[in-house]
């Protein structure tokens, strides 16, 4: 060995980097530890129970203080942006967009005002402010608004005893917007379902909700509210998803048609046509798209992940992701913004092209039959064409009434106007045949309903006439 | 320094392992610089001219000496496999699958047969074995089937002297199917447009064609026949692209009705309505999907790359890419065969059902008209209801003779059906009115057209009529 001074301190100098290194790794070592404990510890920070909340707690800020980030996010839901091209969480007026609606809903509380809907935090407001809601309006019409419904269900002792309640009835207790209680476990925070109609649903379907993935919860939760619905009856109010034939808008047609045939929603005032009136089918429409075929829940798109210095939490503020492509469509998609909205608008200029064919194809057939019923038509002759336009507004609904403006779904949604086109086409040919017979072979002539005004001032007579006919009876 | 005999020995050790690991290196780069060179090599070796290509060779075989690689893929488009579900390599005969086609294209050629196209090799035999072919046929209808085309427009200076002539005209020249002069440079083997058609729609839109990027290319060879295009007049049969207004059905709406309007393709025997038979317009479908859009060329699907040892060519067994999911739809989609054919196939049953309801939407009107003109309607009466029909059927056919049932752009073509069901249902009601003027207010009977036979029983009595009609004058 070489014991000469100089090689004695290179070999010092050898000894002393080799240490210096190992020294060098253990202190990076323990630092990676440190932010990987310090994240878990923020964590456990943020899933740790501050204040205990209550197995039926319904107020949000109470939830907030043990997660911040989460309630402060979900409060940013009250936040009204410049609306995007067809959606946003501004306010938009559907029926002074397109005054046929008012037609198509003639009679109905839809044709007094129908508005897109805002964040979750306006629910209540929206909900008590709407032009919809009379005294005689159910309490059915809270059960998405508020998480003091599951806590007041509960009270109850079951959903049957809430629905057939008045609307005013829970006025007093009913102040939460859509909130934490509505998809959250109090104890352990998982999601879990609130509302009966979905569990009900699936069991009628033989299926058990709570043997679904996480990732299915991502969307079930969801499909609480964003979904097709009906009340069985005007008493019970009980209600129903139309989901036993399947998701499709040919299933519902069967299901309201031939298995179960409900009561219908409402009688157009002036074709006396039964209409059920979809509602909403967005976890419908959704769960036919390549986004549900590929797995991706509503959540990755609409509440992505987002990062707080070393910590990644659910965004609450749900909206559309057009406001936030960066943590939604860019996660998966390599393009560029403008690329993203260009793809996105394009979908949905087809979209609406094709629900203006499609309105365009049953309003005039609601004023042709009443024509026809002014020049003494019967019933009997007015059936078939009745059906085909009840079903031809089904199909149309299923797509006018979802949100998105058929980006969910874009060939499904074309498919299902396609033949909402054909049937109220034909539902027109049949009323042409009746008219014919009573000498009208000229077009009827459409009245002007090229504003909501106008629109309601022609429909007016006609839900006057069926009110007075109602009180009746 | 340390010159004792151990710490000698222990140096020498020390460049020894020095030097080896140099010469290690060294021989690995070698090595890598031998494969590599060994590639570029074989690549050499195809992309060199071991005999030499004429300017117009049009024998196939001839190019295959140089390129075995590519000829073989290409010889292998003679073969015919079991079909797909909509499409494939094997024989089907869409009048047979569905003889509505038979009624909306009575009195024309497509009538008599209309097959799913096979491979490139069966092109000539294919072209010459179709009842479409006949004494009066056209040298125009050659345009796409054989590398001898460009050869013989070549010889008689330019495409207008072959045009006019008669498709007899040049039976003993034109024997090569489609191949490798119609697409390739015969010097650099680089991608270039042979047919003229396409050269001039670009001129006319004021774009240069030998401009565009090598991406571009790989579809705009296919699109020199995979289009859309009619002939301006019997006498020149020059063959136009209807691409001046745009790609999408509405241009070609515009083009046929109001900017060009040039002769329609045929009057329909039955009803006497004016037809433009679109044909494929496949590159134009597939321009309006989310592929093109992403900047996927044809070959990207068609012809995808293939590995053979080091060597890596363009496969030239141009076919669905159902038959090779692994090397077109999985390159870029990390989906399982499976996953990706039930994904398309979903796309094309919803393509489908929207045809039918297009075809159920049309056929029906030409026999009404038909009935309308025996109870003496003028033409003035039932332009309306004709040139609705024109249109539906227009839009009808865009689909319907596009490749792919729907799947190159599932929204559009929905769309695009969509239109051709109102269409045609528009154009239904106003043949009613008319009827209805004249007493008929029953429906019309339909014929039974279920198989082809019986169309064709049921077509045949208008189409010699309309012959005769057409010999006396």
């Amino acid at each position: 060995m070489d014991n000469t001074p100089n090689a004695k301190s290179a070999n010092r100098l050898g000894w002393f980097i080799f240490f210096g290194c190992v020294i060098g790794v253990l202190l990076l070592g323990l630092l990676a530890t440190s932010i990987t404990e310090r994240r878990a510890e923020s964590k456990w920070a943020t899933m740790q129970i501050i204040q205990p909340i209550g197995e039926w707690e319904s107020d949000n800020s109470k939830w907030g203080v043990n997660f911040p980030r989460e309630y402060g996010s979900w409060e940013s839901t009250k936040q009204m942006n410049e609306n995007t091209k067809y959606g946003g969480s501004g306010k938009r007026d559907y029926l002074a967009d397109d005054p046929r609606l008012v037609v198509m809903w003639a009679g109905y509380v839809f044709s007094k005002e129908y508005g897109a809907p805002r964040g979750h935090h306006h629910a209540i407001e929206d909900v008590t402010g709407t032009k919809r809601v009379s005294a005689a309006t159910r309490a059915s019409c809270w059960t998405c608004k508020s998480p003091d419904v599951p806590r007041m269900m509960n009270k109850l002792g079951g959903p049957a005893n809430f629905y057939k309640e008045s609307f005013d009835h829970f006025r007093p207790e009913i102040k939460n917007p859509i909130g934490c209680a509505d998809c959250h476990n109090p104890k352990t925070m998982a999601l879990q379902i609130s509302r009966p109609a979905l569990i009900e649903a699936f069991q009628r379907q033989g299926k058990d909700i709570t043997k679904v993935s996480r990732q299915e919860m991502r969307s079930l939760v969801c499909a609480q509210c964003h979904v097709s619905y009906y009340f069985k009856d005007k008493v019970s109010s009980y209600l129903t998803f139309p989901w036993d034939d399947g998701l499709r808008a040919d299933d519902f047609e069967k299901y309201f048609f031939e298995t179960v045939k409900p009561n219908p929603d409402f009688v157009n005032a002036i074709s006396g046509t039964p209409i059920f009136k979809t509602r909403h089918p967005d976890y419908e429409v959704f769960s036919q798209g390549v986004h549900a075929f590929r797995n991706v829940s509503c959540a990755d798109c609409h509440m992505p992940y987002k990062a707080e210095g070393g910590i990644k939490y659910t965004d609450h503020q749900v909206r559309s992701p057009l406001y936030n492509m960066a943590n939604s469509c860019q996660v998966c998609h390599r393009w560029s913004e403008k690329e993203i909205r260009d793809r996105v608008t394009s979908m949905q200029d087809k979209n609406r092209e094709m629900l203006d064919q499609a309105a365009d194809s049953i309003y005039p057939a609601h004023i042709e039959i009443g024509e026809a019923m002014k020049l003494g038509a019967t019933d009997a002759e007015l059936a078939k064409p009745r059906e085909l336009l009840s079903k031809a507004q089904l199909w149309w609904d299923y797509v006018a009434s979802n949100n998105g403006m058929g980006f969910h779904a874009p060939q499904e949604c074309a498919r299902v106007l396609g033949r909402a086109i054909y049937l109220g086409n034909q539902s027109r040919m049949e009323t042409q045949r009746v008219l014919a017979k009573r000498g009208v072979i000229n077009p009827v002539t459409m009245p002007d309903i090229s504003t909501f005004e106008k629109a309601t001032a022609y429909t007016k007579p006609y839900a006057d006439a069926q009110k007075a006919a109602a009180a009746k009876h």
